[in-house]
């Protein structure tokens, strides 16, 4: 592999790249104005689909687009915006959501999940605020790449969540896209640079809306196992994998689920649309991200009407349910934990109705209430 | 109407407008230094009077002069502060105090009033914080204008006030001055984007200062009823209208109308000085600020000797006071709210006298006492 | 006294200045990326020692290196944080360890020590936050001098603490090199600008590392007295005056100290490395730092191996328990506290022998439990 690299901050202007007939290119853009002040915006295309990297939001992902078709949603919060407006610790620790409005979002990774204390967790780290810290933490070392070998490009970057007493975390994220088709990779790699042992928790909250999202969307999971996350929505489990309307007022349903391999080797979280000729694909690895949740928020369109799909190591409760529960990730000094995934868009029916039917086939136990250890009620 | 417009960040240079023989002119700074690094600042002059509107903290005005007199006062705060460097939530809600130095400064726009839980508002919005969010959230959009016709020149912009589960309102705020009168109006329109009613309180913390301020300066509220906010103001209600040297040590005392109209067709509040030659009036439709407060912070000048004039939609008291009291605003989705008024510093003892006297001659209702639905004690 | 004054937005490219055969100079870098961005750091050389001082951070001291060895230490925090990505207010008031990595940082002005609720201070400051704000305020009208008489080099600025109703304290600092020696003096002028009694807590919080502390380092302080903090600490006062190696898992430990004048004049204290032929001497006045604490945190490398110095006007415990302990300085309106104290790098076995000596044979009274009027338990 041999690979060009471009530091951002030399990337003053875009920079096109050439495989075959496949043009790519790397731009970025400094966003001004508002709450985005500041943001810094890195868009990779190639001729299938271009996705946006916000490197100051902990390298999330804001959107973009394959094979013309938008990919992410309408949140309240319309512009990225810069980690200094956002107050994790307001609302009792639910200042998170004034800065959510991402594709891809990390929730993690000390912690992810509700707010509250966690009396075996450090005390300069409690009360945990909603979903951590990483994705309102600038990235450094931001860099970007051509590999020349096969023409596919990315980006790279470095975000520390640290403090004195606390966890002592890195995470490196690669997001790569291949010379052609309409899917991004993206590859983590978190390491403990403390001296002990670091638990770790890490969920991917990836955000379809329409044209995938629309009454009549199903869902899928390739999972051994489903449970409802409280009982609103234990009211819905009959119809977990099924997407209605927007609907003003609707109140939000989460669903957790054992994750487990297809026959094709990964698993897969899908939203496709109604007519199943539309579909955005999670693909990743069960043995490391063992678990996940769907979050159905299908509220007006004005209030955010989008899909979570959400594969992690952990469920999004509290974190200290998840260690008495056994879900938590431990790494050790100098060690590292790798995590892997593929958001791929899919056009074919047939491709997105066999992926549908796999999973299905998986027959996942139906837990038609909340509680199971799946989640404390 | 035929207006030139500007985006702020084609303002590389001032901007000089000549109207018979007036001179008006835009001007803009970027603020460097503590905490007042990268604040926006921008400067509308007519002959007559001057401006600095904060377009990054959410459309504030910091002051400035008219008649070669000083507009604003001197708080501990000494320069603008970025709003990066204001924690709302730090000191159980207070923090917004460390903010605070402008002239005229919105509280609001989702509420106003003390901080503390609202236990019908929404959770991710709890606890409220003291005089709510939009003076802290820096603006977009932002643009100068010059009107061709009238030579009256001004400055727009956008505050979102957002978040997921939460509000999601649009506050555009428009400043104007005339060609050649001491005076500017103020047009706000706030939108709500959601796809529910949502509630909004909105109240002009307007702050005057010496030369206006002094000892035997007078105020005068056109209003039908007028109530102290606490036992404290209630000490000094036979006296509200009047105003005393700065003494350091001074507890502020706030008094709260309603407000009414004069028979000239607005509603006015103004502080005037000893001689009665010089006067800020602040001018508004009782309809749609039908309330108000008059803050009465004579306290040494370097702690902040200050008189604030504050028509508002409420009374600053908590959100959950207010709306058990029936006086929020509630807008239906996607609907505005337009609130207009106008400051202007008069110099004619004539006008000033006739004002007060006209205020005075409506004759309010005083309430010795806090509470009457006024204030909760 | 004849200086050369550059404003910190004319340095735009290192200044150097020779007296007889020694060099100094004067350079400024703005930090990028991660949540270092837009941070200022200044450094200023001498031939024998060089020193980064940061007035993004309320004009901390980075580190540095004098006679070849490093100042500071190996903090989880790497690179130097801007304050708009610290929360001083997250978990409970302890979010200030997000930011702390310095070689040379204060703590205060307002307080210092633990978070929590202060009775008897300001609503508008409750909860007291950990080792206050001023570490994480940016400075304003920084500027450089060169002093042309004898060669030395420094910087100045202005830091300020304030609120509405709360503290209003300017903070202003001098760093000095003189022309050859590797040492670095401080002073700092408190200036209290409201109209009534100000309550002042300074501590500087110097950090110490390798190869200063290794394993058998030891530490002197010219004292009257020493006592545990807490239970913790008293566990080890046998042995408050010698370091061990990096150990993962050690509790810090913290001794408070009576500070008392050397026969040399001057109060001193001081870590010097296992041979006794390198060591950092902090010297002061201790009519005006009377207090000071020692920082034993000799943790794991990677989780910051350090030894904290720690001259003070007070005791780091709560605002609440220093006032009744009658540890807090007050200043009168206008009034100014001036806090000087020089660091200096020993290299000679003779000097630095002869120091630890002189503070040995002082004979403090060691008290064995905590409490006793030095800290609440």
């Amino acid at each position: 592999m041999s690979r060009r690299v471009i530091s951002l901050h030399e990337l003053t202007e875009p920079v096109h790249w050439e495989v075959g007939n496949s043009l790519s290119s790397i731009s970025r853009t400094t966003l001004t104005g508002g709450v985005s002040e500041g943001v810094e915006l890195v868009t990779l295309k190639n001729p299938s689909i271009e996705i946006s990297v916000i490197p100051t939001r902990g390298m999330g992902l804001l959107g973009g687009a394959a094979l013309g078709y938008p990919l992410g949603w309408q949140s309240p919060v319309q512009r990225p915006v810069h980690p200094s407006f956002v107050d994790l610790s307001a609302s009792n620790g639910l200042g998170w959501l004034t800065g959510f409005n991402e594709f891809l979002c990390r929730c993690g990774i000390g912690w992810n999940g509700p707010p509250g204390d966690d009396d075996e967790g450090s005390p300069v780290e409690n009360p945990l605020t909603l979903h951590g810290r990483i994705a309102n933490i600038p990235a450094d070392n931001v860099s970007l790449f051509i590999d020349e070998s096969d023409g596919s490009v990315g980006i790279t970057g470095q975000v520390r969540e640290c403090g004195l007493f606390g966890t002592n975390l890195t995470l490196e994220v690669e997001y790569r896209l291949p010379a052609e088709e309409p899917r991004f990779h993206v590859r983590d790699v978190i390491t403990n640079d403390a001296s002990r042992p670091a638990e770790v928790e890490l969920l991917y909250h990836i955000n379809v809306g329409p044209p995938f999202l629309e009454d009549g969307s199903v869902i899928a999971v390739s999972a051994d196992a489903v449970a409802p996350r409280d009982p609103r929505a234990a009211e819905g489990i009959e119809d977990w994998s099924k997407c209605g309307p927007p609907e003003s007022g609707f109140a939000e349903q989460a669903y957790y689920f054992n994750t487990s391999r297809l026959p094709t080797g990964h698993a897969a979280m899908v939203l496709a649309n109604r007519n199943r000729d539309l579909a955005v694909e999670v693909a990743f690895d069960p043995d490391v991200l063992p678990h996940g949740a769907v979050w159905k928020n299908t509220a007006a369109v004005e209030d955010g009407y989008v899909i979570g799909l959400e594969p992690a190591t952990d469920f999004p409760n509290h974190r200290s349910f998840e260690r008495a529960e056994g879900r938590l990730k431990s790494i050790a000094p100098g060690e590292q934990l790798v995590t892997e995934l593929s958001v791929s868009v899919l056009a074919s029916t047939d491709t997105i109705q066999n992926t549908i039917a796999a999973a299905e086939s998986l027959e996942p136990v139906i837990h038609r209430s909340a509680g199971n250890g799946f989640s404390p009620s």
